[in-house]
């Protein structure tokens, strides 16, 4: 049986085999300088951060998420999975306390202390990140300062949770950390009901979650505006208005890459793995 | 840095998702019960046999083997990667000897006992294998009766290699261990020669491997004359005069599956990585 970290590992392998995902790397479609290989190699990295998430007794879950961003960067892809590991380490140490729901996941995060969340900004030194500049009041929690920022975290005494929570507006990811993470339990819940191959149904999941939210990371690389026209077309493709293949290609040439659905994608195939969904 | 674990996990990652490789599963094709996610499961299912495979101090190769075959089997697929794992497991223990040359590796192969033999036996519980009939004066040691043949190996006192060498003259795999690993050192050279993404590589290395040498795999599931035609195919492949998607698609369709191959490939690839190749 596998453990939870190898489930986590397996869910990151999985979600980036689905195809069509507009946007995204998957089976058939990659970026010239983001390929499908660069993902495997992300995933099989991250192993030892995941197995550090996996101990109930482990270190704390923002230095598992560290470990986990380091090993992912041994590839030369640069950012692969950074926000599908930030959703994962918390749900890896829930599933570690047996206590994989909404609730024991929204446990874990805010049981958070400091330490996460020096952990979470040292991870910023090993990959660069797409992220928006801070509010002017706070400049020198900038996550791009890396360990740089650790003493203001100290300073203003900001957990994990905490640094989430600032973001929770305009961040997906941070929204889910924050919010019961109920978006990746919703993806987990479809997984489950859909039949078929686990490469489509992670195609439909994902396809679902870009028609039903705008994609934040979207958003912060291009607009809200192009965000919320990639979900409109997500939501003309499951009505079969649009084609999915061609909107993928489309998205794909453009450089519209929905990277916050493909980490809740992951996030709930985590947890569909965890309850029991067999490959 | 990955450890050598984590580079044949990513081996085997890197191998199924190559394209086209005529015949297996690959990124863009799949048998309708031998799926590209059943792989992935394997891969993943296979890391704690890798790992008691890559500690010096670790049990037995035969019986990292088996673990590694246990792990492999969750998932719906069957057989994934038996083959291709009987090659990395001594490999892996040759890289973490820091010995993962030819003479490591037969070195390895060549220290072998009964314990060993007895694990590679145990492993056909875990898993359906294509095997010929054993000749009649081996019916006791045929590979199918699983640990029910152990008494017959200790009274012969057969090491694994023993066994490897009593199949060299048919199976491919066995052939590499007897013969100092020489087609997947041969693949790791070309892997390292060729340039671009890793996944035409592996693709290109396939079909070489392919034309080098009728595929054993096909050999046992059809006949000798059907795994020579498609030596002659990818022959004919490499030289511009076959397509080989369109190669790809016929075998895939016609159940023709080069599976010695693909293990060799990706030894080639672990001690590629091993190597240093980067991805």
């Amino acid at each position: 049986m596998r453990t939870a970290a190898q489930n986590a590992e397996l869910a990151l392998l999985l979600e980036v085999a689905g195809t069509p995902k507009p946007g995204n790397v998957d089976r058939e479609r990659e970026y010239e300088d983001l390929r499908f290989e660069h993902f495997l190699a992300g995933a099989v990295g991250a192993q030892e951060g995941l197995r550090m998430a996996g101990r109930v007794d482990g270190p704390p879950v923002g230095e598992a998420f560290e470990q986990a961003i380091a090993g992912m960067r041994d590839q030369r892809g640069g950012n692969t999975q950074f926000g599908a590991l930030l959703l994962l380490a918390p749900l890896v140490r829930a599933a570690a306390d047996g206590n994989l729901t909404r609730s024991g996941a929204s446990d874990v995060a805010e049981s958070t202390t400091v330490t996460d969340a020096a952990g979470f900004y040292r991870a910023f030194e090993h990959v660069a990140v797409s992220v928006e500049d801070p509010p002017a009041d706070m400049d020198d929690l900038d996550v791009r300062r890396g360990s740089d920022a650790v003493p203001a975290l100290h300073a203003r005494d900001l957990s994990l949770y905490d640094v989430m929570d600032r973001s929770a507006d305009r961040d997906g990811v941070a929204r889910e950390w924050t919010g019961g993470f109920e978006r990746s339990f919703g993806a987990a819940a479809r997984m489950e009901a859909l039949a078929g191959p686990m490469t489509e149904r992670v195609a439909r999941v994902f396809l679902e979650l870009l028609a039903d939210e705008p994609d934040t990371f979207v958003a912060i690389n291009h607009d809200e505006a192009t965000a919320e026209r990639v979900s409109e077309r997500a939501r003309a493709a499951l009505e079969g208005d649009e084609d999915p293949d061609a909107l993928a290609e489309e998205l794909v040439d453009r450089g519209i890459n929905p990277g916050t659905t493909a980490d809740i994608t992951a996030a709930g195939l985590f947890v569909a793995l965890e309850g029991g969904l067999a490959i």
